[in-house]
């Protein structure tokens, strides 16, 4: 909380943060329940909660002043009439639907100014402290779990959603909160979907099966994909499987302390373009992940972030072609000299283990 | 979609809708991965993608101009680029962020009015049909499942978040999709939080057991809660749960096609209330369930909603007295005549079978 202030009233010249979204909540209170934070430069924090969520408030978000809000509040009204008690000239906003803007807005009644500014949050949520690093590792370890069950459990027959069972049952089992998002088991044709769910389809010889999967450690996310075949890969499996391979490793080596993200993305792309597969790779290198399993940094073609040592990032290059199936190599790894330290480990083979 | 276009463009006058809610674009286009679609009174739907869900949404997004968004390119420059060529004038618009909402508008250089009408869709999603149904049912069962693994789990001395992992395993074993968010596993005085989430905290003699879960099937999602004792419950926890049993039954009962929603919530609100514990049941009635676990219509105090045949709702009455714990008992049900369907069935009992 100290940060942000700093950050958005010492270095910006704004005098209110009004806070919308969930993970930013969680990021600045620590407590999952709130509806909103008003945060103005003197004075305390409050924290808007419904009844349901009050008891739970008070004993977790410490710090603050937790306000009830009452049935048939509009909390747009609310936050417009403590906004204009608090003098709030330079509201800074992460986010808001376009409805809540229009109320507030009117509320307002041009006493003070909205700005858009989710970026003054990411600046600070993109850097992970030595507690978050903690929560993440372990996150990690979890989803390294999950994927040596994938390795144990892929066999002919088998079907991808009961391979997802003993993935998560094995995050679970050893302390995982809940999947980091939807666990993909894409197998056959269609691993060459990068999102391709899990169905009830059946394992059968030869299929490329993309396991992509995370957990979740006290709120912090993993996320790490192998690709795996069932039985024996064929040569031409093996040899798209070490392009991705080479690219994976090119890019690791290249996410470093001041490294253009472009340039970390670049590396894995001109490995697979130099092998003749560059139009398969349809998808940018790899993105932030923390409280949320999609966050800034971006790694891809566009984007316009450099990392920084403390940020955590995915490197997950893939190739797929339509019919044959797709292949994808991801870990989530620390960035931070000399070498990234990658926080989920399995074997790089697409072997199974039975 | 043919429903949203005589509902949007014949009843009402629009002549464009922008669809930017996730599970707004998967109930209209059947395919997850969409950005955007943008629904013309005439002429085909445009289906929005990144390339990353381009083959997937070729191969599922039938009846679509599946049109790929380049990198770079700005989505909301796109739309207003779109909605002129079409010639919308009046756009309805499901859901946007106030960014998107300054940049459309400026885009659109007033030739085309935006007007927040996500309640078309919902008026549509409110209402499942036999299909949806099907789904629900099959969801509501394997939560079934689910609950049945923690009344065969729980014991002394084992942790919450090993409780979630026998639950959700068998769901998952059993062909769900994956949980319908996050499960909830709060025993002791932490049952006293309505939404206490799960830790590694291990059961106690004597501790009151709230277990919370879902199962998604085919994007369709359940919600099912008992309340669980390991040992032998004591008179007190006894007493309190025939309270909230009762509130539940008599709510169930009131859950008819043209209730209205605000007096079905009163019906378990007074039988609690009757015992003398009012204040202490702190959140809604219940609310609708589909593609999202929390959905119109609402049954609450403020509710301005009426039920109708069609509806899938929660009933989950619950009472909450810090220091004590919390009991809830809840069900998913189909609202129709002459009675709900309960889509989720579990003993209605405090004692665990081990």
């Amino acid at each position: 909380m100290g940060d942000l202030k700093r950050l958005a009233f010492e270095k910006k010249s704004f005098d209110g943060f009004l806070v919308m979204n969930e993970a930013n909540m969680l990021y600045l209170a620590g407590f999952p329940g709130a509806i909103s934070l008003l945060i103005p430069k003197d004075g305390e924090t409050i924290l808007y909660v419904y009844s349901v969520n009050y008891e739970q408030a008070k004993a977790e978000g410490k710090e603050f002043t937790v306000e009830l809000l009452k049935r048939k509040e509009n909390l747009m009204q609310t936050i417009a009439r403590k906004v204009a008690e608090l003098g709030i000239r330079k509201l800074a906003i992460d986010s808001l639907s376009f409805e809540n803007y229009r109320m507030l807005s009117k509320g307002l009644r041009k006493k003070a100014r909205m700005y858009a500014r989710s970026r003054l949050i990411w600046e600070l949520r993109k850097l992970k402290n030595a507690d978050e690093l903690e929560l993440m590792k372990k996150a990690g370890e979890l989803a390294s779990t999950g994927m040596e069950a994938a390795f144990q459990t892929i066999a002919l027959g088998i079907r991808e959603y009961e391979i997802a069972a003993e993935v998560e049952y094995a995050m679970r089992r050893n302390g995982s909160w809940g999947t980091a998002f939807e666990t993909i088991v894409a197998s056959g044709s269609r691993s060459a979907f990068p999102h391709g769910g899990c169905t009830d389809r059946k394992i059968q010889r030869g299929d490329l099966i993309v396991v992509d999967l995370g957990a979740t450690y006290k709120y912090y996310r993993s996320d790490l994909t192998r690709t795996i075949v069932a039985g024996e890969p064929t040569e031409r499996q093996k040899r798209i499987y070490e392009i991705v391979r080479l690219a994976h490793e090119k890019s690791c080596e290249a996410a470093k302390p001041r490294s253009v993200a472009r340039e970390v993305d670049a590396a894995a792309r001109q490995a697979i373009e130099k092998s003749g597969y560059g139009k398969y790779f349809v998808h940018g290198l790899g993105h932030g992940v923390g409280l949320e399993v999609h966050e800034p940094p971006t790694l891809g073609q566009e984007s316009r972030d450099k990392l920084r040592a403390g940020n955590v990032v995915t490197i997950e290059p893939g190739i797929y072609i339509p019919g044959f199936g797709g292949i994808r190599i991801e870990d989530t790894l620390l960035v931070q000299e000399p070498s990234p330290a990658k926080f989920t480990k399995a074997a790089y083979t697409l072997k199974a283990k039975r």
